[in-house]
């Protein structure tokens, strides 16, 4: 079992994080490979990053075809859509990932995530999914991407802090950490809340080993219908 | 590893087939234990069924303890909520596993299910999880629950004749059949219609792996608390 | 006209606050028989309750055949889909009839409840009927089922606080109280704040009267549809 | 109990039609008087005539007293909201109180209504009052209003064979018929077609008749709040 | 082009305001007609006034044929529908042009309006045209419609500080105002929020002139086809 | 005035008639400047085109300073969230405003675009917009987009019987036509079926005139922040 596990940022150091985290959470036996975009933003915060990012993500997808399965590791599932044009594997978004699973955990559960500017992008996702009937509501703590890689940062802190104010005000029975980078603090804070605290990359991974075991492949009909060669050979 | 897979009704070669089911899905190294009730219908079509079976099914759950998740392996999801109240593992549902993995892999999907009487109950738990917004029909195909069990009952042309339709009319890009009973039916389906057919016991089993590998638990604030101990001993 | 009025916890005293209720709610010349399910919980407090008390409230219908109409008397609405399985006649759940009525005197209304144990039910069941357009918001006032039946508990004031924080946050301009054991307050704490507090008990037995003067019945397909008749013998 | 039925539209013999319905439905003891709106259009078929047909409705209630409820026998409903702002007395819509008994009685129905013109006025109702999630289908039968006073115009069998439409396509279980002129038909309808057929002055009447019993009143307060003397005494 | 822009209230000051308003929106070569309804209420406040108010501006449309877009300068967009009827040309209500600008120049925007009695009519407009997603929340500045004609009424300051809980609570990244008398305010507002304050008489009047510059023409067909003539000639 | 209108596809005879449609939907007076992306597909059927086409839009609208507005005239509004972070200039897709205006011309449109593959996204956008609720269905009429290019390829007819079976299967009250390149049809389609037949081009370039004469800008708060400067730079 081979899972592609991508980041769609720059930041070299947030994909090493990412690779730990899912290896932590594959079976034993799954190879994870950790890809960097090659181009786009050095982190993703909102609509602009992750428009920039897509076409770098995909080309690691159309360049490579020894996966099982592929994980986007943004918590804005970026490009996901798109992804599964390019590919008849399972390709599993982070986002998506938490969100399914802690509607399975719980009845209501919030999201933090870092910036406000990030937030109606996640809101649009839920809606999307349809677990904006489960989602209580999406939080920022305001960190920055980048920060949550700076141990000086209060990071740990300031989202424990939202943390509490989602058990509080929304009734949060479970909680999705809404940033790939805040993978290394999920389990810490699920201890401290005593709830679960769920991180997308571990999610992510786990779901698409699951469903490369099962051999599932995405639909070629319809909205997900391959390209013609002569698309597919396009770079943006 | 070790996964619970309980069957709500009372027909024992149908649990033999969804415990093949499992086995079949299951990671090497996964035991997998599957139940019947022991109380309540033959087989469960509808909201009547669903209610009589659920005491059976908790009381499946109350009596164990050796396991690190559960799958309840009727495609209404017989009893779900209920049960996550009496543990703090992992609980699925067949059918919400096979939605969330459609969801996953089309755009669009349509369920292919047994009697005309299921359909309001499957509606209803689309709508509860969001995914009848990724949901275009629940199809009845007119085969009992019980005739899938009988090689003579014409039940594989039924339900393949529901599915093409699904195709012209809905544009369904993914099918999930509606039945623990299908179980043996989804590969040779997904090959004749090219596209993916989903069969819940399957899903389930992968995600409930998934999820015990992550250590998830199901949350104890809310929704699913936990009784307190004078009600878990009270049986129906 | 003869309205079955079925309490289905265990607790003879409540059932004897639920017939009060229903008698000084019914027309003259219509007959209440409350009647206290047989198996079960003592109490209804969320999913697990819930699921334990469905099977001794259809007994109590399947083994009747001598009335109108049908009023399940949980707020929650235990059972209310099987229940209109096993007869034709209108069966009628508090928290329905409280929640449609509400919407013909209010344009947005909240609920005041027990325990925030039972609130995920409450809100799936506003979301299945539609109301959960004109619910601003169901809330628990933390007073457990059975404090309702102790007049030294300090019910009636930490509902009414409840009932405050609904007026001045949600602009709730009316109440829905969340429980069969409420019945009792209804009406002082309407007068207190001034708008429609209402009790689902004196609800649903006025619309069950309703409903069975026009002589409706509840269908018998589709959802409805009645088990055959093997499966009404079952007991589970 | 005196309840106060009014008749939007101009046409005697139409009120005469309802109230001779409504007085079917009423419990003995309850005094029905049926008024005929003294301005507006001779019959109501979508947003132009309903509009026009709400002054005369709102000087009706405003210059009576004594009555107990109030029901609005046009299945549009009429200026339901606006009447609730004059009278503190339960104010009932033959639509939504049909709407409602059909969603007790099934979990899905459809609408039989008159003319296509009329089809998007009761969509937008339904999704008001959320009860879009169970209704499967607003049909047109067309027949004019003024053609179901008129013995010789086919009504009946257009009706029946739109009824046979949606009982074979949306799968309902019930259906509701969408015009006041059609209330004479929904018990042989009901005979034919093995199922519900609501006729919405009955539930109206019905309804009202429980509400006025349990001296439940419109809340006074938000929406629904009495506009200023001064303002009550312009007529349009 | 010349577009005709109704006040339906009878204040002729509040006319002249709308027409400023009006004439500033406009096009250079876009004759601005505003005309006062000639009866109804003062102001219109809530579902009463606004079924009032309707007649009389019915009137105005069917007296005029000298237009070719007609905007409605109610916030509540009165009679919207009933208009369509009565003409081919495009009618705007100032609420719907307002909710869709916004929802072009932002993520999510609140309502500020004037009082509580007018947020339920409001609120069901935007669910009405789906803009209730974007919708964070509608508020009341408890400022009657006649003090904003008033300038020793505190009405700015009370408005401005509405809009700033909205900002604050809400995450409002834009503001809608609720009332057709605010039209004088929004530039100022605007400057000092540092994000759109958007009035409705500018994006209708501006709207109307794009649609009927585009030669747009209201469909004939279904709910909004032209009633026969002699329903026209009938006035309430 | 001066409206920038990007065609994200590179394509350059769409261009033109883009082009073309645009000037004749200008007001006299308003400067139209049509740019044709310099990289990306050649045209834009479905997520995978999308995504590929946006960075060479927004290095468009990044280059560019010198406009009033804003329209993306790609239909499936490729790139409108992320293209409203880098200018505070109104931005509109041409599918929301084509949608935009049918809700005010029509109770329910149905959308007629190419081909199937891009029918999910569509549906995608519209339920964003919440005007999912006013679309009765989007249609594919399987004409490729380059094929509307072509004389020859009878695109015509296969539009015109999509929207044929629109209006007698859905009740379309009004269609909007789903490609930029459908532009030069929407009148003559318009005469053949008497009733609103909406092009995007033409409607997004009105809006856009509008809104910049009202002098509205994007927001700079939350989703639609403006990117730090460092990220602006980058070039995917």
């Amino acid at each position: 079992m081979h899972i592609l596990v991508i980041n769609p940022n720059t930041t070299v150091g947030m994909t090493e994080k990412i690779e730990a985290a899912a290896n932590r959470a594959a079976a034993s036996g799954t190879q994870i490979t950790a890809v960097t975009s090659a181009s786009g933003p050095v982190s993703i915060e909102g609509y602009y990053d992750e428009a920039l990012s897509v076409p770098g993500l995909l080309k690691v997808i159309r360049d490579r075809a020894d996966f099982d399965a592929v994980v986007i590791a943004c918590f804005d599932d970026t490009g996901l859509d798109a992804a599964r044009c390019v590919t008849d594997k399972p390709v599993i978004g982070i986002g998506e990932a938490a969100y399914s699973m802690a509607g399975m955990l719980a009845n209501k559960f919030s999201v933090v995530t870092t910036l406000a500017r990030s937030v109606p992008a996640l809101e649009h996702n839920l809606m999307k999914y349809g677990l904006d009937r489960r989602c209580a509501r999406v939080r920022s703590s305001e960190v920055a991407v980048l920060d949550l890689e700076d141990d000086s940062s209060g990071a740990y802190e300031k989202i424990a802090a939202e943390i509490a104010r989602a058990i509080a005000d929304d009734k949060a029975e479970a909680i999705v950490l809404g940033c790939a980078g805040m993978t290394d603090l999920a389990s810490k804070l699920s201890q401290q809340f005593d709830r679960p605290v769920l991180d997308g990359v571990a999610c992510a991974v786990s779901l698409a080993e699951a469903m490369a075991r099962l051999q599932l492949k995405t639909s070629r009909h319809g909205g997900y219908a391959p390209p013609p060669q002569h698309k597919l050979e396009v770079q943006s």
